[in-house]
């Protein structure tokens, strides 16, 4: 059983907008979007990334999360699970730095006694109903685009040590987040478990299908090219955007990105006209029932 | 070192707000306030406790948070590290039981695999401007004030096994903030950390004193006076609101309470006319450097 296995088992108790990036929070005139994610040693923080990295890391995770909805990302709450009080400052720091590189303000936390350090990052952001994108809303001839470059965590995970910084210090899509939304991005996600299982995802909250071509795709160029495709489709740590968009709004202006395929009326994930395979970064548990 | 210390080690970082129970954001008309609190085995649930009831704590610790400023709760999200994936739901659905019980809507989280069992809740609320309490705010003449009984989660750590259900499933103070909000309290936080301790923490926010008499404080009856009080004034676990309110703003209806003291010029806590012990229940670290 899997993460996304495990929210299935729970959707009932949350409703269908747990499976967003962001929860959707009318709030007068403006959408509120909210989001959390938990990182702690033992599956986040790397052997060699300084308490400093932690901080932005669980900030930047959480920024990604902002930005695949369109919105602009406003405050931050941050709660530390600490195991060694002297690493609070730096990681505060590495925190503080993300939020103010992105725009986003600091504004509260817990701080807990803790042994395995655990960070929690909440953040709220804001936009515009009409610039809302969510994971629905792909249509049939829109194409599938993503930002960036893809697999460069993985490569670092995998050892290539002048990826590090990508898979340490991620930098979050937020202008382009925002760009996306105010210029017709039917569907979005961000993709920081490979771009497979978020076309999976994406298959999961839309009733069409994602052919994409493998040739397409951009990948990191200094290493062999079956590897650098493998990490590009099934790697984590990316934080880069997924994204469904009619061709008539191309090009966007003020960010770069790929056209990697279509949408097409059949469900499903296809690369190059085959079935995709549903692997990548998973967080799994032991079974004991 | 405590947490309280480690707060001010770091409140350059996060400002001055970051002393209140929650975040203050203005969002249009009204005051968003935001708050997130971590629990975990080792220092939170205790031993007897169920799934469903430590489900239920993670989401009353963050609503007692959104009281405390006079607010609504209106959202939460969930951050769980789970150890083992067939607790999420009993845990799940004791969240959801707090949440509809006072009116909140769980709309979203995060799961992870951790190795100890790790729930982080952030709460959303929404008050008036003119309504909302801070824990600054307090003026001499004030009456300070508390709700319900204090002592009973203590005594149910201290082995009185019918004040269990108090420890185990604490009620947050939901209503009652609410009314002290809409009825002139001059600040207010809960203290779940202990009545001594938070009587501190009213001295940081705010540059006057309180002076409170032993025998005014509301404490649990069927135990030893002295022991009662002790469990009243520094023991954890109660999560009930303590304010300072204008003496004519009293009777106040819809909601129970007990005046406890009176709120003076010369800094400080006072119990009885001495200097208040200024112990409580606090998450400690080992000083490594």
């Amino acid at each position: 059983m899997d993460d996304r296995d495990l929210l299935e088992s729970i959707i009932d108790l949350v409703g269908d907008r747990a499976r967003d990036d962001c929860a959707v929070l009318p709030m007068g005139d403006v959408i509120l979007v909210a989001t959390t994610d938990m990182l702690h040693t033992k599956t986040d923080f790397l052997e060699g990334m300084t308490d400093w990295q932690c901080g932005w890391m669980a900030i930047a995770v959480t920024l990604s999360d902002i930005a695949s909805m369109g919105a602009a990302p406003r405050y931050i709450l941050l709660a530390v699970g600490l195991d060694r009080s002297e690493r609070l400052r730096p990681l505060m720091e590495g925190a503080k730095a993300c939020c103010d590189r992105y725009g986003a303000e600091l504004v509260g936390g817990d701080i807990d006694s803790h042994d395995e350090l655990t960070l929690v990052s909440t953040g709220l952001g804001t936009v515009e109903p009409a610039h809302l994108v969510r994971r629905r809303g792909s249509r049939a001839g829109d194409l599938v685009c993503v930002t960036g470059v893809l697999g460069r965590a993985q490569a670092a995970i995998e050892g290539y040590a002048r990826y590090r910084k990508f898979l340490f210090e991620p930098q979050p899509r937020v202008t382009e987040g925002q760009i996306l939304g105010r210029n017709g991005a039917t569907s979005m996600m961000d993709i920081s478990d490979g771009l497979a299982l978020s076309l999976f995802d994406l298959t999961l909250a839309n009733p069409c299908g994602y052919r994409i071509t493998s040739a397409m795709i951009p990948v990191i160029e200094d290493i062999q090219y079956e590897k650098a495709l493998e990490f590009a489709l099934y790697g984590g740590g990316d934080y880069e955007l997924l994204f469904t968009i009619p061709g008539e709004k191309l090009p966007l202006d003020g960010m770069t990105y790929h056209v990697i395929g279509h949408v097409v009326g059949e469900p499903g994930a296809f690369l190059n006209g085959m079935p995709m395979e549903r692997r990548g970064y998973q967080h799994r548990w032991k079974e004991l029932s």
